[in-house]
């Protein structure tokens, strides 16, 4: 695609226009600015999948009533250690920024707290979650199930949702170390892309409806997806499915895709996330600690490897300084959504 | 080998034998118990490489100065919500066992909690910490670097350990559900395997000192080896580095690696042991929703995959009724330690 085909925003632009959009489409203004942040947050870190591009999957999600588009997160403290933020039906944004003083306080007291997301609908990519506990010097673990796509290992019948897991750390002086991948073998929409391209997947990706390894996207979209890594991923998605789905008193896949209907909505459900203070541990010595952990992350820089995130950093650098670059077709489709009628 | 190239043992006869062996190492009593319970356990579950046969280990390890065979644990409270326990130099088994109780408590009491072990040397398996928690009713994750012998994703020279993650479900009436994998592709003793029998490794498993991908056990063992899973198990790798490094103020792999100063002793370093008490979150739903869960197990199951773990509880019933064969040459080895002089 040209220049010519691409329009640029500012992030403040950007965010106004999603701000737009998602009250329009319904959403309490809270909520709008809360999802606003996550999707130009997305499009700033060069993951257009997670950007505004997202507007079109929350109008889906408010046209088909997946989501409560004004619901009212309730914080509560289950116990001591613990918080949890009732969605109530809505995006996780909300609760997540509503829960989270409450987490925060409480690992800084505690040494460790945990924080459940409840009945909330989830779309977005978790590492936003971590990367704001990690900013404030917290190290921050997040999961999240999705809808069952993902067979376990050793079988070909759907189990897990691509149930992604998040860690975030907290760097002097630097963005966090953070990391953010889904469990399956490969994200949904990469399949999805396959199709529309008309083009087979490489193997390993997934199996047919009959349960044999397949490399037709149709067919795996219709039958079920992997895990990464084999046993080893399908106990990770197994461990992301009881975190943040019975531990917390939420569904698992099987149980959102069932609650789901047919109606192809985003999930809905729970998210688990856990967050420690260094301090709690080693009190005045956080510094010192710290230069061990950075001179692992030399170690594996210093030879060329890449630490996780780093693409997103630089994509970042970029945008602050030049803004976001839209496809002019998805600026079309988003502008339609300011002047439809749905709302 | 035949069967009369075996001696059985009682699971009582093993752990005496064990805890004479240990004790006749130096081991302090409470030392030698502690080791020779989780002995026991790995060779009553059929984990053979993790049962008496680490008592050449232990020999090793103690003979050798890596660890100080009778320190006395200090537990002490950090913060309200984690324990640490100063190992000072000795086997992890007795740490871990004094500060569960506190541990225990602290997860029922805040709902999670968080307990360091530091300063110990470990050669364990990491399940028997998180089952144990599991038995109580609580669920547990537990991590602990090793020696850097692994390479990150993207690189060729060692920055991780084999880098262990465990996690343990409690179930009802049925042992819990329980995974412990090392990040690394393959374990260390599966080259070492191949070595000594003069056979190459699959591809895949890691690099030569020259940073080319080898097959050759050796060069692999002098190179580096792989994570599992990509950049997605080097990422894994990374955050047991850091969650029980840094964080808990213990070595990485690359300090642990240079503290041995060559002498191939047993990682010592840290371990990250996490507990949460499903009451917490749940209150009286407790029962209703671990139900979700074992419908998630047997949506596994019932379409022929196995569940972790289940290899060892198979190995452990049949132990419990049995008794537990070692190979006849291990056995005269094991003897031949107490009638040492190392003593």
């Amino acid at each position: 695609m040209s220049m010519s085909d691409t329009i640029t925003l500012s992030l403040d632009e950007a965010g106004e226009l999603a701000r737009k959009v998602l009250l329009k489409q319904g959403l309490a203004p809270d909520h709008a600015a809360a999802v606003a942040r996550t999707m130009v947050a997305g499009e700033r870190d060069g993951c257009a999948s997670h950007g505004l591009y997202r507007l079109l999957v929350t109008a889906n999600s408010v046209a088909k009533g997946v989501v409560v588009p004004d619901a009212e997160p309730v914080v509560s403290e289950p116990s001591p250690a613990l918080v949890r933020v009732d969605g109530r039906g809505g995006f996780a944004q909300l609760p997540f920024e509503r829960g989270l003083p409450l987490l925060v306080e409480k690992a800084r007291k505690l040494g460790i707290a945990a924080m459940a997301l409840n009945n909330v609908v989830h779309f977005a990519a978790l590492w936003p979650e971590v990367e704001t506990l990690a900013e404030q010097g917290l190290v921050a673990f997040a999961c999240t199930p999705s809808h069952a796509w993902v067979a376990p290992e050793g079988g070909t019948v759907p189990v897990f949702g691509t149930n992604p897991i998040a860690f975030g750390w907290p760097r002097p002086e630097k963005p966090p170390f953070v990391f953010d991948f889904a469990t399956s073998a490969t994200a949904r929409g990469e399949i999805e892309l396959h199709r529309r391209a008309g083009k087979q997947t490489p193997e390993g990706w997934g199996y047919g409806p009959d349960g044999k390894p397949s490399t037709d996207p149709e067919a795996i979209l219709a039958g079920a997806m992997r895990t990464f890594g084999g046993h080893k991923g399908s106990a990770l998605a197994a461990m992301v499915e009881l975190l943040a789905g019975p531990l917390i008193g939420d569904m698992t896949s099987i149980e959102s895709i069932a609650a789901d209907e047919g109606r192809m909505g985003s999930p809905i459900g729970g998210e688990l996330i856990i967050a420690i203070d260094p301090a709690g541990f080693l009190g005045d010595a956080v510094a010192q600690h710290q230069r061990s952990a950075e001179a692992m992350f030399d170690a594996i820089e210093g030879q060329g490897a890449r630490l996780p995130s780093v693409r997103r950093y630089v994509a970042r650098a970029k945008s602050l300084v030049e803004g976001v670059r839209l496809p002019k077709p998805l600026y079309d489709d988003i502008h339609a959504l300011l002047e439809g009628n749905e709302a």
